[in-house]
């Protein structure tokens, strides 16, 4: 995974894999074999990834995934043992499988950087190279993006529901053991600065914290010997769990366990906002002023927003973080736009999209980007186009390039895709971050050389 | 992975992982460092995993991903350079890392097997050995039966809207890339026949298939090139997909050049009714009677069912299956329900609970579970009980022994799980298979020693 040239968190396991190139689907492979066949596979082509819409209800889509994608590509190859595999079952054929063998990726890559934002229509992600190197990267590159933007977007609504107070990542246990490293990442990327999920920590270094579970307080006799046992491993700067039986009870104990210097509570049950302010009435009266409360259980971006009066400190977040709040995949597709018609390399693109049946808007050719401003600075339109970049455009295009050659040209820490992300979103329009059911806040408008079909 | 053990698919890339141990929240480590040090952490604890409700309007629930815990818990163990990573960051103190380095689970493992259906209450899985060895296992625990049981859910709803039709799992690109892996796995055994995922074929033994795709024709310079390609290189048997263009004209031009022995089309757009019924009749007056009908196209188990009628063969499910067609994630937590009182391994074990808040159902004590039936060998009721199981029960048990002294007992085969699924469905009252919302099928009836506080 090239570690070496990465300078945050670490390769290997538990995450890392020795190839991607088995997170395929079948018919990638069939259909290489038969164009290896015809003589078709190495049409210069260009694939895009966009998607037709966003989830219902959404105002903008987040990009997520990209540096994990940019790794997939480069250790997309296939291993003696997975060729013999393919070969046992005879999923493909001999020079098939002697092509397979040398594969690289030696094409190019363009897309949004990740932590912008996105409309549908939006080319996030171009690939270009032969027909057969790129249709094979299809199904892994759908994979991340679709499921890392999900999660990001979902964050990006939370962070603003958060209006600037800490939100931790706390749903491993909600989703696939894999799932939930690229999601503390994608959740990173959207504005949350920690996760409770130690593989996320070790393989992207994002802050991991923890708190302390109903099962430590119940494996002692009583919950004074719980929190006694609590701050004497932790000191007193930890956050302590006070919702196991009495809340107000625990909230005594807590400080007379801790003293003054009470790092935090967690609270995990009941009515939130209501238990939130008695605890810090409590905690103060107290003289835990400084004690923080976080607060858990089955939040979303609206139990988050209609906790922004209260006095709470960090928010937990697990469920509907890792399920996207309710859409737990985005529809991004992954389509040839453009194809030469001949072997040729110098050989001219030419625009190709399936018929559109059942309203799928189609548009084929490669695309350029850009988003428009308004007299204020503020994002106006999307705009997307084929052919020459009108002049006043070129200084607003969103696509930059990623991988020339096959070769990785941008890696950037998360810290970054996390800065550009909440530019982008602040760069919109105010009615992005109504959490409230809405149009896409931009609208996409093209400016294709051929008309679209929709 | 112990690949030795198992008769079917491989271990090794691109699944497996070195070790399952980061698969953790950071609290389990912290409270385990607490629990050491206040002399805690070796009293002899029994985690139940379970769940309080199912999702809205679910008649049942499908234990799924059983098989892959007990690799996940063989599998736990911290090596050297996790180690190095949890000093590194402080996450935990030095007699802490060293009890981690020699982690073994040495305990025992419980539960009902995989494929059995579950009811609010079910105790799933139990964990019993010291409360370290038991609490660390939480997270890995829950991700997996969390994931792989909500896809193994809605893959049975699909099975039965199917009325015994085959359906291929397709949704690789709709998930993260390893959670397809297991979402092949789940779907399954919850009744799909087949996976488009080649690393679900790699590492479970799932037959894998493949159809075409949109690309494939629209790189050629006609549809009638393209499907000449592919009957070229994949035989007259393959798939040829129709909707590129003009569905009639495609269909015309497939047994044209695939000749009567046509094996099958594929319909990934509009109206599928009406479409899949021209289709037929068009494949049966061009004499090719024997080519299956093969549709795609965001089904979930209603749009399946509205197809029972058509004349449809196959249906090819993603997006819907992978995010267990609304509930991506079952709420199964994992509970101490009991503890001793000191770290004598003889020590009897004593009930605890945390105290209920906001409705939620907790009830202590190591539970058995038992489904009655009627006079008709019908299931009638979950019956699930703490202390001594009731004679006219015996028989009726439902929960396995898994794993003895940290060693796994029971490992089988997914096609054993998959039928025991098929057992388990057709033992439920016939409600069961309705689609439409409704109440869990069974309700669950509580025999405890103690009283049940909700």
């Amino acid at each position: 995974m090239n570690v070496d040239v990465r300078d945050e968190g670490r390769s290997g396991a538990p995450v890392a894999v020795p190839s991607t190139a088995l997170f395929t689907d079948q018919y990638e492979l069939t259909m290489l074999q038969a164009a290896l066949r015809a003589g078709t596979a190495h049409r210069r082509s260009v694939f895009e990834v966009f998607t037709r819409r966003l989830p219902e209800g959404r105002r903008y889509g987040v990009v997520a995934g990209t540096g994990r994608v940019l790794d997939a590509v480069e250790n997309f190859r296939f291993e003696p043992d997975l060729l013999e595999y393919l070969d046992e079952r005879g999923v493909v054929d001999r020079p098939t499988l002697d092509w397979l063998a040398d594969y690289r990726f030696t094409g190019e890559v363009h897309g949004y950087p990740e932590g912008e934002v996105y409309f549908p229509g939006s080319p996030i992600l171009q690939v270009q190279g032969s027909f057969a190197e790129c249709v094979l990267l299809e199904t892994v590159i759908l994979s991340i993006l679709n499921h890392d933007s999900a999660v990001a977007a979902a964050a990006s609504r939370m962070a603003v529901a958060a209006i600037g107070r800490p939100l931790i990542e706390m749903g491993a246990r909600r989703t696939h053991e894999l799932a939930a490293v690229a999601a503390a990442r994608a959740a990173y990327v959207g504005g949350f600065s920690s996760t409770s999920d130690l593989a996320a920590g070790y393989r992207w270094g994002i802050p991991t914290v923890g708190t302390s579970a109903h099962a430590f307080t119940l494996l002692h006799d009583s919950e004074r010997d719980a929190f006694t046992a609590q701050v004497a491993s932790l000191g007193t700067g930890t956050t302590l769990l006070v919702d196991t039986y009495d809340v107000a009870e625990a909230v005594r104990t807590a400080v007379s366990v801790a003293g003054p210097e009470l790092g935090a509570v967690r609270i995990d049950s009941g009515d939130l906002l209501v238990v939130a302010h008695r605890v810090r009435q409590q905690l103060d009266e107290l003289g835990a002023r400084s004690a923080r409360i976080v607060v858990t259980s089955d939040l979303d971006e609206y139990a988050i927003s209609s906790l922004a009066a209260a006095p709470v400190d960090a928010y937990g977040v697990g469920t509907q973080l890792v399920t996207g709040s309710g859409h737990p995949t985005c529809s991004m597709v992954y389509k040839l736009v453009a194809r030469a018609t001949d072997d040729d390399p110098r050989s001219p693109l030419v625009p190709v999209a399936k018929k559109s049946l059942g309203g799928k808007l189609s548009v084929g050719g490669v695309k350029w980007a850009a988003r428009a401003k308004d007299e204020y600075g503020v994002a106006a339109e999307e705009i997307i186009g084929t052919g020459p970049v009108p002049d006043e455009l070129t200084d607003s295009l969103l696509s930059v390039e990623l991988m020339r050659d096959g070769r990785v040209l941008v890696r950037e820490s998360l810290d970054a895709a996390r800065h550009r992300h909440e530019r982008a979103r602040s760069g919109l329009p105010l009615s992005a971050t109504q959490l409230s059911r809405g149009e896409p806040v931009l609208p996409t408008r093209y400016r294709t050389e051929a008309p679209v079909t929709a």
